[in-house]
């Protein structure tokens, strides 16, 4: 019935897989690009083809840079003694966003979750460890979620550090308890960081 | 600040541009396609490089094809003394969907509007009148959508085709007033197919 659509449908099934876009959407889209300059098509075709070949993860605070270390970690004008640890590699983009945060950061790569299976080993917990050790860090900042795991993985970490004479902050209230970092506004974000608490 | 996330933001920065698509969900997006597998991003990436290389108009009835005469126009099983008008390209992908219609198609390429500049020869209505003395159609189904333009559009083509002895019909109500044919749900079109009333 649709033979005559293919490359119509190809696309629509590719852009549909994306989330957050049905069926209809997808179309809806496809025929945005259609009726768009080829121009347009074709840049975003080429960005799309580059993308994982040009981002990768920072080796020392495990961000998404281009270059490594990031220009976070090799930027002599920020704060190195101030870590801001973070669950997933994008969050580093949403408090970057809120231009309130000048010291350096530390990606975990997750929440610890024992039921399911991700145990403090499968983070980069040890890198932190190993980075407080080594790079005369002052203060460790935990911006994890406020959420079950997140507490629980900022608990984990408050013990595991305990010894050590770094001093360990929490972001303070300001996010709703259950909220997710990406959607949070510049400004509660800012007054979380100017009110972090000491645990 | 963010120039450690430079393809990032590019993807970000085309792909709001698409509509419906914020800033946020751009990012989302983005993110998401970072953490799928790569070889989606490639396919998604040449699919759209090829996009408008491969789709054409076709010369016939002026729908979106990959080769000429379209799939339908080139199928001898669809009835061919039938024309549905319709005023935009992706409108024959919509009415397709339904698996209503077995005839043939004839894409506008707009409604009149004079306030706009869109005069009836500025449209496909002159293809329209020679396919109908050429082509041995027996019946024309006035598929535009029913706003004020498509009802110009409808009463205009009634008329200059009121001497020829083609039957002429518009969709029947099942469709909203001020409606798109894009966001009808399939069983309203199909009613609005079956219930054609002759003008």
């Amino acid at each position: 019935m649709n033979e005559n659509l293919n490359a119509i449908d190809r696309l629509t099934s590719l852009l549909s897989k994306l989330p957050g876009l049905g069926k209809k959407s997808a179309v809806r889209l496809a025929y945005h690009i259609l009726d768009a300059d080829s121009a347009y098509a074709h840049a975003l075709g080429e960005e799309l083809i580059a993308f994982h070949g040009s981002i990768r993860r920072c080796s020392r605070c495990g961000s998404f840079t281009e270059s490594d270390p990031c220009p976070i970690c090799a930027d002599p004008g920020r704060d190195h003694s101030i870590l801001c640890v973070v669950e997933r590699a994008q969050d580093v983009r949403f408090i970057e966003d809120s231009r309130e945060f000048r010291g350096c950061f530390h990606v975990l790569d997750g929440l610890i979750a024992p039921l399911e299976g991700i145990t403090p080993d499968k983070l980069r917990i040890g890198e932190l460890v190993s980075r407080i050790r080594g790079e005369n860090i002052r203060e460790v900042i935990l911006a994890m979620n406020p959420t079950v795991e997140g507490d629980t993985t900022a608990l984990y970490i408050q013990k595991i550090l305990k010894d050590s004479d770094v001093e360990i902050t929490r972001l303070a209230s300001g996010m709703p308890v259950g909220g997710d970092l990406e959607y949070i506004d510049r400004l509660t974000l800012s007054r979380s960081f100017r009110g972090r608490i000491k645990l």
